[in-house]
């Protein structure tokens, strides 16, 4: 069956491990996506779990790589949850001027419903994931960008 | 063959006709995206461009359903032009809350290489779409959010 996948790039003036550590230490994860992140992002196997008042998303880390990759796969919340299944991924490469943030959403069985909101949202975040490294300070939720007035 | 198709949503306060026109009219248009657009966006078979520097985005107008759909199909600028034949489209929808525009740019022939960064772009700019009609004022380039350190 064919899937979809959300994709996005941000080029962060950051060394990769400080990327990295944003992406898999929770209390850096709470510095730009929800400011209510629990568990442990830091050993594969892991389980992460984002709060966005009383909406919840679960992840299993999957597959770690210091300085270069972070994998998540969605967890069931509750059997409404249309991220269940799918996996998010961040790949990390430098060059002399950037650490780039190659972003992946994968395994959406439509690309209709939630997911264009949900693309513009990580477009969000991954700007607050850029602002938390360097300015020193993220955007996130309940104080991320609103796209919407729902 | 498989294509791939960069997808957003925002809902912004405003009536669709005044949305409909910051994507047709060309005044407006510069209003969110790129300050420099040339050309007539207000009628089917109309060519617009827009500038980024010495780099340019040419569209033509293939469909228009005032208060409800915006349509255009990249022409070539040069053949080294990764969008030529992909198309782009604005499809408008009103609650009571707020009219959402839905974003599709679809046609891509893969989506790595500058697909993310687009996607990243996108959404930057339909958000500088929503400030110019809440709040009179977008941040078209060469004053859009910079996504990296290109």
């Amino acid at each position: 069956m064919r899937t979809y996948e959300i994709r996005h790039e941000v080029g962060i003036k950051a060394e990769p491990e400080g990327v990295y550590q944003a992406l898999t230490d929770i209390k850096k994860l709470a510095g730009w996506w929800t400011s209510d992140t629990r568990g442990d992002g830091s050993e594969v196997g892991g389980l992460l779990e984002f709060w966005f008042g009383e909406n919840c998303h679960r992840f299993e880390v999957v597959e770690l790589q210091p300085g270069r990759l972070v994998h998540w796969r969605a967890k069931p919340v509750d059997s409404s949850d249309e991220w269940v299944g799918t996996e998010v991924s961040f790949s990390l490469a430098t060059n002399e001027k950037q650490c780039y943030v190659r972003f992946r959403h994968s395994g959406w069985h439509n690309n209709d419903g939630i997911f264009p909101h949900t693309s513009t949202k990580w477009a969000v975040f991954l700007l607050s994931l850029k602002d938390l490294l360097e300015k020193g300070r993220g955007q996130p939720a309940p104080n991320d960008v609103q796209v919407n007035h729902d």
